[in-house]
């Protein structure tokens, strides 16, 4: 009898699922559209449903629980609170409704501690008992690994390294404030330097500015496009300041960095590593690696929902 | 036959010592001229000579342990690593040297992390398992604690929040990079910012400059000198700004603020409150406490040392 978590993956469009094994291996994936449903109650039963039909697809196998990576999810109390991006308002307690439905232990934190536990159970952290996951997409979330254990703080919601303040009065962020460092190195941020840029030199954009992506700049500076190429280093050079600031604190053995962009390769790490390197305490230099994610992006959200799973209720079951 | 702890504080002037009970009663103190000896050989000798002779001034007590609070100190190794403020150069196996000499295990760590211990084990954190300790002297020094746990870091060297950087090249701090908290925050930066305020409007101290200290600036605001009154403001509100980063990653139950310039009591805590709340992620908003240390000043270096030992081997001894 093959023992799988559930791992989902709930993100403000899809919601992902899949059946995970201790090693990482992911046995049956599908997903249905978390956007389509304006109750909660609907969106938690057609899922439970739809992870019941598709289980019936694997054979001899059982299920020891269920992980949820969610925006604004609380471990410690299993909910999702006031999250911006999904239609469902308030404070959810999605991991007892889960629970209730599929008759199975639920565990739910954020996407980003969420990643953070995928890559020491399934990727580059196996072992590892001090290190940091920066997500770099939509938002710049953060999972913080101390002492071999998850970093929730006293309410839940540690790890929002996204929204450390990296300029003063710089620029706005979705969150209110100014100048966080997810201002700048969010998709959205890197299309907003590359635009600075252009509009610095009175240029536009070949296509409308508002289509324009990370995947944009990222085709303009294989093409050696000047402002392209300032935006990485721009990118690499806050990105990497801001990571000494959680070095000052945690004094991590790497951090791992996650999403679209870490695919630019030696564009994006070359200007991390330098201004990382330049602003360290002199104690914290050349020790600390910097170092690309070592779980597969495609299946990286459910593995990391399901590893939580593995984490916490692998050994006793 | 009562059970004490030794807890010796070194700094670059004096080292303490003294003999302290679980209760945090200290039963005994003296202390040694650190700076007057050249050799670390010396040193350990000569201070482990008058804890044994101190300690013949307790009836019926029992030594279990030994606490050193020293300038980077390293708690994995022991040692202390290129301590700028000592004589003694290089890396100093120091926790082994003690524990040869008075044949006690002895436990080693930097003085901000003691007095972070010092706090959860006889102060206000009492109970808490996510809290901050930070110690605003001649530097800015932090301890964090997560889990119930110390931060150590995968080196010993994790907690140095004094070298965040809070306005990217901006003043030159004594670590040889700009901008960081502990060249504003430090009783040095307190002074610089009020002599900026006076030098900008063509004043000058009544005093020479040189001997300006956080002291003369309290009186100052005391007597409701505008420039002081200022240099509280721009302190707090920088302090506080520089905590919500901290929140960020760790989201603590409370930030406890240790040393000198806290007892100008609501003068300072009231602009890092302000600021506090003012920067802070709305998440966080309205539940994380900003609060006093609770380890009387006086004694709270030797308290701080002396408490790793009850809280590393008071259970077992």
């Amino acid at each position: 009898m093959k023992k799988l978590a559930v791992g989902i993956d709930i993100g403000g469009t899809n919601s992902v699922f899949g059946f995970v094994d201790d090693v990482g291996h992911v046995h049956a994936k599908s997903s249905i559209k978390t956007a389509e449903f304006e109750h909660v109650d609907d969106y938690v039963k057609i899922l439970s449903d739809e992870i019941r039909k598709l289980f019936t697809s694997i054979p001899d196998s059982e299920l020891i629980g269920v992980g949820i990576g969610a925006p604004n999810g609380n471990y410690y109390k299993g909910t999702i609170e006031f999250a911006p991006n999904l239609r469902w308002k308030g404070i959810i307690p999605l991991a007892d409704m889960f629970s209730k439905e599929l008759n199975l232990p639920v565990v739910l934190t954020n996407d980003a501690n969420a990643a953070a536990i995928g890559e020491m159970v399934y990727g580059n952290a196996k072992g590892m008992k001090d290190f940091i996951v920066i997500t770099l997409g939509t938002g710049v979330g953060s999972g913080l690994v101390v002492n071999g254990e998850m970093v929730y703080g006293h309410d839940g919601f540690a790890g929002e390294v996204g929204h450390t303040t990296v300029y003063p009065g710089g620029r706005m962020c979705g969150c209110g404030k100014k100048g966080c460092l997810e201002a700048y190195c969010s998709a959205k941020g890197i299309v907003k330097t590359y635009l600075n840029y252009l509009k610095k030199n009175d240029l536009k954009p070949e296509i409308p500015a508002e289509e324009v992506t990370p995947k944009f700049i990222y085709d303009k500076a294989v093409q050696k496009d000047l402002y392209a190429l300032k935006t990485y280093k721009k990118t690499g050079k806050i990105l990497g300041m801001a990571l000494t600031n959680s070095v000052a604190h945690l004094s991590p053995e790497a951090i791992f960095l996650f999403g679209g962009i870490t695919n630019s390769g030696d564009m994006i790490f070359d200007p991390i590593k330098k201004s990382f390197e330049k602003n360290l305490l002199p104690i914290y230099r050349n020790k600390i690696k910097i170092l690309p994610s070592g779980v597969k992006e495609n299946d990286a959200a459910v593995l990391g929902a399901a590893s939580m799973v593995w984490k916490e209720y692998g050994k006793n079951i």
